[in-house]
């Protein structure tokens, strides 16, 4: 692994099948929840591969429009402006839609043509039909974590996609990043290790979603910088999970068994 | 069959039928799932005919603007732009409206005046009344598998087209198609259908749908490329069908049995 | 009956009715299931009394502002253009709001002054008040078979209009059109019509709306090309009604039992 | 009462109250079902009033913006141009809003200073404040009839006006009104009350609402132009009143007693 | 109390509380039922103090935009226009927000840092931060009497005010307010007084609101117009209450036990 | 502490978190009721680090247009003007996002890339990526107690903040807090606190929040001010928190109780 890649520790086997999908050009989708490091591999694969990556995070008002392109006045002219899509299709880069199931239904219709073996990005607007260059790839994610009521994608959608499930590190891969990230020692890296698996194990607890590797991440930097560890795991860990007093109150109690 | 058409294999007697409408320019309704061949038939089609195609995405923003035209600022004048729809009816083109049943009433209203004795089309804003071209035929897709909630085409708007229902070819047709599009060995070709056939025979998985030919398609591309066979059909044909546990591990277990 | 007119056959005495209505300037409703046949009847009248004929299908997007006019920019001008109303009202036409409950709101209350004693149309945008011509005759069509949830007409529009209903013609009605319209023999147009029958009296089927008169056209107009007669019925008959597996083949049996 | 008035039978005191309403410069509600003639009543005090009518048809789009005005670009310049509302206030004329409760709220909330001791009309967009002009009134309709669902006035709306219940005339009443409109003969006429009174008091036949004098005028029209007085029913009273068909033929065994 | 003043009676300590929050730069808020008063009152303080009214009637649809200001095109220029909120801010004047609960939520936002310790309004649009001028002060009403459903201020707003509720005045005031403002004698004011109470004690009619001052004003402008006391009171007072028959009834029997 | 810091009364350790989410650069959440002090907290900390700040009130409404800036027409010219987050991120700003769950999800999205790794901003619309500064720190607040139907932050974007909670201050605190914003005796200062926490732990009242300290204060200028102390508690305390007739004499009572 070359020095100049962005840091990453691959957990599975992730980094092989990204490599067999840009070869075959197809369309990869990462399925995880938050903080399970989607971005961040994304990021050390366009790196390694030597490709161009432009990330759109998706929400509720992503259009077709603002990943297309539109027209702007400039003076007396009306000029059209490629948008993120139309510009990683036309010049080659990885395309990361973040939560592509949040983004408006005609973003995501926009994307067929892309997908399949056209490989043709349809501009209406400006009349346009652009074969996709060769290192294009779409790449998007996916929390399927989330409860009832947010959004799906569609099967018409999702069987376009090469798609992978991404989960918390294993213990050993997770302590290297917390000392790699907020550069403590391995003592304190394995008591937050120890108490952030306490923490997923909790099914009782009823917590929406559990402590990321980010969480144990900040926590360490907190640590490294002064604060005391139960204040920081308190700031870093339990209240972000949760504002329910008495859930507070049985994370600080798991902090305190540990630290 | 001439050579230069694209790739296509006929499963019933589709391109019987769409010849005659053709014919007796009667408006064509293609019904049936993701990813079983409604896009390409189109595609085979229009080569074999000889006739453009001009293809449009429905979604739930697709209105009749996009469709029929709009007027746009050129310099110092307001100058009419045929939309694909226009452009269709006026040159003679096919044009297909995939996922009919997503777009905008209006879009849907739109097509009335096409699609009855008159086959014209009214552009309101432009004051034009546009006589279909002899070539123009209008084919429409729409997925009834989707489940309550999803729209439904009006009878108003059915009763105005030749239906035809699609669904998955016969093993035989499959294989070939696996073998062209792939370029795998008839080997693997026939475990991959033995594998999609075992998933499309499993309702009691409450799958929303199954695994479509593309999906086995994929896996064969990526078992060409190297990846091995397991690690290839549980990213391109496992992981895309579902996000839940029990359901993966159960269709692992199936590829196991398989591969 | 001159030959210059649209072919229409009249199943009642709904010619002498719109006489009537044209002469005393009274507004007219026409309610009905699709593809009764009201559309022609309203080309068959327009040509009949020699006025010309604007038709609108309305929609969920259809709003006043669309019917009356709007102002537009040319070069450095702003000029206000008509609307098809306007025009109708301004110039003598026969306007015909086709599916007029699906209009919005603002639509619907554009008309009651053209309804009423006034017969005067309000321009407030363009601050004129036109007095309607003496061939200006309003006409909508209505389906009131939707089912529950589809808009209903309020009674202060309702009670504006002479109506009339509108439905399947008599056999004998039904055969001279499907001879005049798809070119067919007797013997197949009569067997059509004991397919169409059928169909219509099965109310067990729980089609939300049944066969109607262009449905048989279709069938006849690919009979007639040469299509063989049960795939022709299939495609123009049994797929456009339903996707119900197993209503399609029991409308299969049916038309196995005719042809 | 003089000759040049609009024709109008004063059913009540209404013409009384109205004339105290105007002196006293309060506002009025006129509360009744469609075809009540509150529209006719308006037409006629005004005439007699020699104050000036405006009439506005209210429905769920219209905004303030639409009665207040709004600034156009004229060439160079953007110009201010008056709304209906803010015409009427200044030049002093009749404001008819006709169904109110349909108007946005913000419509019914831009008559607040116009409705109590301040009689003036606030313009933010053009920062003016007019006084009312001594003639100035506001007048409204609403159809207390419509049921749940449909959209209430506001108690803080409804205290700032002076109200009357329009209800159909007696009998006497609207034969003059038949055979003044229709210009039947008495004995028609009275046999065409004696019908809507009959479908007035059927309240079993479910309703939502019930023959208005104007369905009665339009029948007369029919039948003095010519169209046998049981179809002339038919199309003008039953049809409009109602899709089903068990009441359609109640209402039509009503008819056939009558004539 | 000085003779310029506008026509206001005190009913408790209201004019003392407003002096202390307008000396002590705190918001108030005026909670109480329509037509109790609030908007004369503050009329009235504002003449008092010899301070600048500017009244907002909020809705649906008010936006701080509207409040705020707006850059609009003046020629070839792009002006900025102070809303009404920023002018009373900059200049110092009272500013009223009636109805303040019906307003969008960025007009509610917009008030935050004018409420609290700051004092200062920011107009992120046109980059300006204004210290609240010295006699500025924000004044805001509330009904909260409006049933379920209706729009609820959220504590983070209401903590912000003082508030005061309103009510309506008892008898001996009322009688000088009708006097006073419908210019009729004692006799018939004590007659409208004992009425109005009459009504405001029959829980049991289960009006959503119940008589003003103001509708007894109205009816006593009536009557000193000539119109008959139980003609007036029952287009001034009952009407204006209710559409149910009945309780109409029950209204007109209590007039008449009255007059 | 410098004497030209703005007056805030620490409650616990939360200056030490801010100063070291500060240095490690993390984000942070503020979690807690209305008027408990978060805004004050914030400007008293940006003071201390010298670092200018940046305040929005985030409502319903508010899209990362309004934050991240937009192109405005300047003479012929299209000019790209910063938005408030921009600034604070391009200059180095604590941006303070008040009630950050209420803004629109384009918002929330918008701040994915400066809340992880990258430290970054991306302008789609002006195709520019920006380094935060080393100053810029982004911080929001949220308020939990809100009771369901209210929005909740997304795990994807709590696990991206440190966070604390904020309460009420205790009373030591809170009566320095009331002498030194009211100007209030200790004696007057320390009733009202026994006022405000009686009415805290009236869980049975049923109040939707409870007294702030920021109703105390209010209360107290009051009183300063020469307003009689029961008075000035009731439309100080009592008519903000509710608008229930017993509740309010409820908290009358306790009032008449403590003064």
């Amino acid at each position: 692994m070359s020095n100049q890649l962005p840091y990453y520790m691959p957990t599975g086997r992730e980094v092989e099948v990204f490599e067999h999908s840009f070869h075959k050009k197809l369309p990869l989708l990462l399925k995880g929840p938050t903080g399970s490091g989607k971005s961040r591999f994304i990021e050390y694969m366009a790196a390694k591969l030597g490709v161009e990556l432009i990330s759109i995070s998706c929400h509720e008002e992503t259009s077709a429009v603002d990943l297309l392109g539109r027209y702007i006045i400039k003076g007396r002219e009306t000029v059209w402006q490629d948008g993120p899509m139309t510009k990683a299709v036309r010049e080659g880069a990885i395309l990361y839609l973040d939560e592509i199931a949040e983004a408006r239904p005609d973003t995501i219709v926009a994307i067929h043509s892309l997908t399949d073996h056209r490989r043709e990005l349809y501009l209406d607007r400006h009349n346009e039909k652009i074969k996709a260059h060769d290192n294009f790839l779409l790449v998007a994610s996916f929390n399927p974590g989330y409860q009832k009521g947010w959004k799906e994608l569609k099967q018409s959608t999702r069987q376009r996609f090469i798609s992978m499930s991404f989960d918390y590190p294993p213990a050993e891969v997770e302590l290297e990043i917390l000392q790699n990230e907020a550069g403590i020692e391995e003592n304190i890296g394995k008591k937050l290790i120890q108490l952030g698996n306490k923490i997923r194990n909790l099914v009782e607890l009823g917590l929406t979603e559990t402590s990321s590797t980010r969480l144990l991440v900040d926590a360490g930097k907190l640590i490294k910088d002064g604060l005391p560890p139960r204040l920081s795991c308190e700031v870093a860990i339990v209240q972000p999970l949760t504002d329910d007093k008495i859930t507070i109150q049985a994370l600080k109690d798991l902090v305190s068994l540990v630290f």
